[in-house]
């Protein structure tokens, strides 16, 4: 059987050796899984923030990764912990939080799911504050070399998984309301809405529009990508998810338009 | 002869280069060398954070490893510069000041030990401040290809090599008086000392607990992980590497309770 | 043919899954291409910042590695997406911006040059943000699998690469004035100069010096590594990459000499 790749994300940062040490649980079981970094500087106990890093990343991993996801605040709880294999051949394991809601779905959802908290492939003894590495990387690593999902754990109603709460845009007359649902490194802003929404609300494309939020107005346009707007200039676009997004061309919009996640923005057709 | 996996922790941080080349001073040798980041965010030249990073992560690592660690204020001085063959198999390379002692000890102690300053296999030029490329990583990938560690430099007896002080916990009367050793990405606070020792001081598991701080005292729970107390609540419980440590349930302990690395904290049964 | 390495470069950061979509996309293509991270933190947007590490990197490479920078302000724009394979065997691919020019002429310089935008490797449907994923890493993909870079994109004269401008020093009698051009994690400075520019102001190796900069005058000694001079003493050293650069033994410079990247900085001889 070939040997598949281990994909990861997680809340667990760069300062401890969190993510090391589930390295290392894996490459102790075969040093030759290969392991994938999806991010793991996903907020401290952030579950959408997480969620969403990993719905972007899923449509470009390798078709039949093993898919660690860990924001875990509840863990050595009564949450569940999942292996979900998806219609599309990805499993997915991580806690029943919602944070692998948004990846099931774009996967086709959930062909079966299996609990894993008792499951015969973990860590003994399992901590109780630690399942990154005692569960899932330890039954991540199985997988990978090809062991079978349905002996990982009991197996689980897939309808019963927790689902994912998205904020979801108001449309207007030639005007939407929206969160912002995040901030980039570079000050980009992720908004919770996609171009079809602009497109309901009347606004066309290439046109210009304005940006409130907290009662302040900035001009912006319509535009496909930085460089289509004049240096610092503020433009509406669609990023590279698919979702709808404010940046400044050769700036920090965030900074710039005081916007931080969880803001409320109005885009108006001008 | 297998590759080796090498393993790899060290103050380097994210933002330059150093650990990249470092990488690429082994894949050079042979890019089938697979190397395990432990973690590179080891506060800058903080010897024993480094060495607690290491401690908690070699009990996971795959059984032959070679195992890099690089926090070297002294670099190109006096200190020696070592590779150190445990008791368990694994070979431990890194600056000759504390840095590997605690892990030595957990691998059941050195059997052998090497001085690598002037090792054949170092990199020529030798830089006077670069010596994680120069010497322990151009070894480590030589280690890594099945090369003999007593090949890498002069032999050296074990019992010099520099111990790592810990601060110890002090035990009274249904109290202990502990330093707080250091505080994660969570705001979870690890504390010097471990359940035995609040068994010692006739503290019991489940009970109560007031935790002291600067004249401060906030109740608390001893329990066995975050969701066994009410959302925002203080608990004591002993973490995935064994210490005890303060968490706040959905809360960041630290910035709640204000204790920081090295603050003094005292546990009292209530 | 056997695989070639991928190195990674970029000013992604780490709290987005910016990086790991972009290993995705190279390990989908083949989960055994060996990918190694330079650093993805470079500062957002620092193209100078980013070719300065580039070229820190690349005489430790793998020597047939395929090579993605990725500091893009312009994506999307008019700027050239570029294969640059170098006289010494590197191929290096990045946005025509000057991010790969220091890497360019360290390596021998440019023996080909080949434009991506159009390539037919590239990822369809083409984001307009995120070329790294879209064009750079996937066209990586296929060089590392030993496709060869003709076939990448348009063929393209050398001579038009843009070229990146470095502060000089301004050299004079007894005295130097150079740059900050960075401080690294440790507060180390990296000045815009070399020792034979020091030599060429008449400037002693071993000797005692004045550090100036905003009007304020330190003392330092010219040395080879931190534990030449005592505890907290500044020094001025050559740093392992051939540069001049400021240290305080014990002590972070930037921080304790009021020195910021940008600051000019007079080394004067006592």
């Amino acid at each position: 059987v070939p040997v598949r790749c281990v994909a990861f994300l997680s809340d667990y940062g760069y300062r401890d050796p969190f993510v090391g040490i589930c390295h290392a649980v894996i490459k102790r079981r075969d040093a030759s899984i290969p392991i994938l970094d999806l991010t793991h500087g996903v907020a401290p106990q952030d579950i959408r923030g997480g969620a969403i890093a990993l719905a972007d990343s899923v449509p470009f991993l390798p078709r039949d990764a093993v898919v660690v996801a860990v924001v875990d605040p509840g863990v050595g709880g009564e949450r569940r912990a999942l292996a979900v294999q998806t219609a599309d051949g990805l499993t997915l394991l991580g806690p029943d939080n919602g944070l692998l809601a948004a990846a099931t779905a774009l996967c086709g959802g959930a062909e079966s799911v299996v609990e894993l908290s008792d499951s015969p492939w973990r860590l003994q003894p399992t901590s109780d504050t630690f399942h990154g590495r005692d569960i899932f990387c330890a039954v991540a690593a199985r997988l990978a070399l090809g062991e079978d999902v349905t002996v990982a754990g009991q197996p689980l109603d897939p309808s019963v998984m927790v689902e994912l709460e998205l904020p979801q845009p108001l449309i207007g007359d030639r005007e939407i309301t929206v969160e912002a649902l995040d901030v980039d490194v570079f000050g980009n802003i992720r908004l919770a809405a996609s171009r079809p929404d602009l497109e309901a609300a009347g606004i066309a494309d290439g046109g210009r529009v304005e940006i409130e939020t907290a009662g302040l107005r900035s001009p912006a346009r319509l535009a496909r990508t930085f460089g289509d707007v004049t240096a610092l200039e503020p433009l509406v676009f669609e990023d590279a998810n698919g979702s709808l997004a404010i940046a400044i061309n050769q700036g920090n919009a965030a900074a710039e338009l005081g916007i931080k996640r969880g803001s409320s923005v109005r885009i108006i057709a001008a």
